[in-house]
Formats: structure tokens, sequence, C-alpha cells
């Protein structure tokens, strides 16, 4: 199975192009699109929803992972093989948190080439076929990175930001929900937040955290979107206070 | 076929987990996706538009339809088999309409639990496997209701409200087309609207009602939206008044 | 394969319905969505942006195109040939631009209908229908236009304004990048934009224009949004300005 994790948006023309590469170059393995809307342009947002859900889909799996401002530049083009899935992408942090808490993850650097490489679409052109690839047994051409290159220095183990706002409006977090503790009260904004552990389980409009099904703590209202109640973003703050 | 009548958004994780699921347990089965913005945590709505589109695709596809503010609470997951096709969902008002309209319906509670049971994503983690097992021809554990049993005591027949908004700004309504008389005037915040056949029949500009490919009265303008020039939104409420 | 080009919006049932019919009368054939937002109801700007695009898949291709304002209006239903590939869809200036750049193309009127002919959805009772039958070899009752018959007197070769805005706000044009001078400056609103050959080329927040990975002329923001900052629209205009 090939998973599409992208910032290329729900209708554009980016998702229908990469689907028609994997489905030339890749004939019958199953493409699913996990995330059309990953935090966009925002490769450090993106790492912590991506290690979130990385192991949501079955062992074999290759993630295509596009968010790429620098496509262009000189940021290399990197495959990850962490916990029996594979990652394709660009070496802009993407994959920082994935590498950082599997520490058996391999990095290589892709050296392969297609004949075709516009300046600013690699995912088309250099990580789709290379997903391919993969999925079809293949390895294309790569140099193996010490252990750690994927890794950024100075970003944080967790992040306690908002990385992901659903379509509810619901807040996904950097944060690890098992290491969150269960009395913490969550600061977003001027905002308190309890755990629950669902959302039938608070008052209709009333403000939570609760662990999202990927994991992560997620900020959310019953009944009502916390992106306009509490000003939850992508980039917005989320603070652990003591317990409650 | 399954086909997916979610409110999980366009372009989310939440789609791309449940084809992985249906991937997985229902191997070579299409899936297409009818809707992925049903009414947001509105049941009722999503009760009516769903009974507009169930006849749409053909005799044996099995609905996958999640619409589940309750989800985590004591609502029950059910089947229901309806003129051949089977729905997978809550029991919230979802499936009234459907059932109200096709009087032979059958219902089933579901017993069958997966071993991974989210609190707040059932339609991962059960609905979409039991969808895979129905489309694949079998049946999990589950127990027939009482006839009747997914209805909803006050709810009407037919819904004189707003339930869908397209992506041309046309708003879809829960009165079924053929029971509005052809020269009724429908009326819209302060808009009074005469049926027309086709967009191209009134001038641009104007709106007017006429009856969607769906079979439901629909409330258009042409060459303009609906939604911003009528102010219709769902749950807008829409008048039928006398002749014309 | 099959390629959607329509303006059936991300979510909504149009595409979902699409794909269930293509499913039943062309199996086994895969089915691209390349764009579900080409221009809303705006068939000028879509005929510039389909032909930066039809070239795009491989040739045998059928692209179905449905950007139908008029539709139960007297507007003909088509098919034309160009470069191998299939285009299918109304005759309301969509495939201008395709035959106009493409001389030895080929058009047809569709004599065919099928049994069911919704007033307002051909995407789906007629177009979807006629393109799997082409993708399946067979061609449909249909009578060959003379030559030109699917342009539109008085459209430029090129379109010197947006005919669409991307994910990330960056605009295309209809203009080809290999006609407009590397040299020049482009105008959009009062913003003067030089060429760039990528975005990591300009300072954050600098405007430029660059050749699009679809060949046409693209304005964009480095790490910006080129329709908020610029004041970039469909239909907004650009003009080309001597050499910079």
């Amino acid at each position: 199975m090939i998973a599409l994790f992208t910032d290329f948006g729900p209708s554009g023309p980016y998702t229908g192009q990469v689907h028609a590469v994997l489905l030339e170059q890749a004939p019958g393995v199953p493409v699913v699109e996990l995330f059309s809307d990953a935090p966009t342009q925002d490769p450090r947002s993106a790492a912590y929803l991506l290690a979130g859900y990385f192991r949501e889909l079955p062992v074999g799996t290759v993630y295509l992972c596009v968010v790429d401002p620098g496509v262009g530049s000189d940021r290399k083009p990197v495959i990850v093989h962490a916990e029996d899935r594979w990652l394709v992408g660009p070496d802009n942090g993407l994959f920082h948190t994935v590498c950082s808490r599997v520490p058996a993850a391999r990095c290589w650097e892709i050296l392969w080439r297609p004949q075709r490489l516009s300046m600013s679409f690699h995912g088309r052109d250099l990580f789709a076929p290379v997903a391919a690839r993969l999925a079809m047994g293949a390895q294309p051409e790569c140099r193996e990175l010490p252990p750690g290159s994927c890794r950024r220095v100075g970003w944080p183990e967790d992040l306690a930001s908002v990385v992901y706002v659903d379509h509810y409006g619901n807040a996904i977090t950097g944060l690890r929900a098992t290491l969150v503790p269960r009395t913490a009260v969550l600061k977003v904004g001027d905002n308190f937040l309890r755990r629950a552990r669902t959302f039938s389980e608070v008052a209709v409009g009333e403000g939570f955290w609760y662990e999202h099904s990927s994991g992560l703590v997620e900020v959310a209202v019953n009944r009502g979107r916390a992106d306009h109640l509490l000003g939850a973003a992508v980039g917005t703050v989320v603070t652990i206070l003591g317990d409650s």
C-alpha cells in the first residue's frame, strides 16, 4: 500500500498527477490519501503529525510524504525505514520526529534522478517514482546516511502546539497523550481544559482535551468548533499545567 | 461496491484511514466517496440527504454512513437493509428517513466488536469492518430489532429545510420534488422562488427551485451562488406557499 | 485511464456518482481526479487550464471534462481527439484552446443518448457513459464536425489572466511560459513581478513569476500566498511588460 501524506490540497491537480504516476509505475498497488492537507509549507508541524500516523497503516506501507517549501533548493531527497514502513520525501525536518522516536530507523539519500525533473514538483517527478519502486520491491540508487541524519538539532521530543485542525474544528497537537498526566490541565489561549475520555462526557459547548484516535492529544469542544471557540490554529501554543 | 457517506471532510485523515481498513478487509471491492461532507454532526439533516441518495448506487451497495456526534456514548451501532442496499452506522436518527419511506426495511443491532475500539473513531474501528464483512458476503454478529426501531418519533416525512449546500452554492432541501406542486412558490428568507426545469430557463442572477438530480428540491440561482444570494445554509427553513 | 477535469468540488456527491458510473461501465479502468475544482461555471478560464494539462497524462487517456453552466440548454455534447487523448464534455468553449493549439484535432457531436438523462447532471448521465465507452475501446454514436468546430471566435491564443489558484495560493495563468520572454515583468494589480526559476531563488515574502510544472506561467510568493498578497483570483488580469 502507498499512503499519501502531502500538503497538496483536497482538489488541485497535484494529487491526481501523483496518482497517475503511481498507477503507471506501481500498477496494482493500492494508494490511500491519508492527508492531502498536512500543515502547508510547514515541515516542523508536519513532522509531529506524521509521527502520530505512520504506524497507522500496515507493515510494508510506503508513505509518500511531501511538505516541501524548499523544492528546487539543495535539500536532500531521502528514504527512511522505520518499524517496517518506508517513508519517502524531502530531508527538511519532516522525518525528524519519526527518526527521534524510532532509534533503529535508517535513512538513505536518494541518488537516482528521473529524466524529467521540474524545478517545483519533485512530488510527481522524483518522490512518486521512488515510492512506486519501493512498493514494487525495488530500491532506487541511494546512499545510506549516518544514524540520526534526518533529525534536527533543537527540535523537541513532543511539540506543545497545534499541528492539525480537522474538518470538525478539533485541534490535534504534537503531544503524545500517554506522556501527558491524565489530571493535567491544558491552557490554550485563555482557556483551561481538563481531560475527558470522550465527547459525550462533557457538556455541549464545553472545551476539553482527550486522546485522539492517532494517540496525540486533541483539543476539542463537544458539538462545537475548537478552532473558532478556543482560537486554535496550526502553530497555536498549548501549555501543560500541573494537576487539576 | 461500498459507498462512503460521512462528515469526515474532504481531505483529513479519517477518510483515508477508512479506505485502508476497507482495502485490507474487503480486498477488491471498489469504494466510492459519495459524500465526505454530509451535514457535520447533524444526523437529522443527514437522514433526509441520505434518503435522497441511497437508491442512487446499484443494488447490493453497502453504504458506510458516519455522522456520529454521539460516538463513545450508548447509541447503538446498526445495520439497515432497504431496497437491496445495506446501510451501516450509528442509530442516532441517520436512518430514520430511509426506514420511514421503505416500510419493508429491516434493522439489526451490531453485537460484534473489534479488538481495537477507540472512543472517538467507530467509523474506522467498528463500522468500516462491518461494512467490509457485508460487502464480502458475511454478516457480523447482530440481533434483529423490531420494525421501526431506527425511526425517530416526531420527525417529519419530508424536511422543509436545507440539508446540503453543494460546491456551486446550490442548496438541496429535505423535500422530495415529486411531492411539491409544480406551481408552488418556495420562500427562503425574504425570497420567493418559482419552479424552473433547468438553470438556463431563468435569467442570470435569478433564484428558482427545481428537481435536483437526487430527486430532492434544490434552491439555486442561475450563474450565482444561492448560499450567498439567498442566505441558504444547512438548517435554513424553506416554506412552501400556495400556487403561484 | 480516465481523468476527471470538473468543477464538481472536492467532496460533494457529484464526483462520487461519476465514479460509480465509471466503475460499472468501464470496470477495471483506473480513474484519476485531475481537477475537481476547475474554474467554477467558467468554461473560458477552464479551457486554458485544460490546455496546460491535457498532455500531462499518458497517450490513450480519456479526459472527462465537465464545466457546464449551460447544462439543459442546447449546447452540444462533444468528443475531441487531440494528440492521442480523448476529451469528452460540453461544446461551450471548454475545448477551444486544445483545438486551437492542435490543428489536427478532430471533433464529433455525440448523438447517443442514455435512457436516463436528467436536466442538470449530464456529467453522470451522458458524459461519464461516453467516457466509459471510449475507455473500453467503443465509440458511441456520433457525427464528425467540420474542423475548427469546437473553437470560439475572438478568444485569444493565450489568456492573460489567472485561470486557477492552487492550495498554496499560487495563481496559474493562461499564458504558456515558453512564449513569455524570460526578462519580461508581469504586472498583477499594483505588483511588478520578475521571473525566477524556483521559489528558493527569491526572498521570503517576495512575489515572482515562473514556469509552473504545467508549462503555464504561475504567479507566486515565496512562503506566502499570492492570492492574498497580490490580490490574485480566477479572472485577475496579468499584463506582460517589456524587458526588465
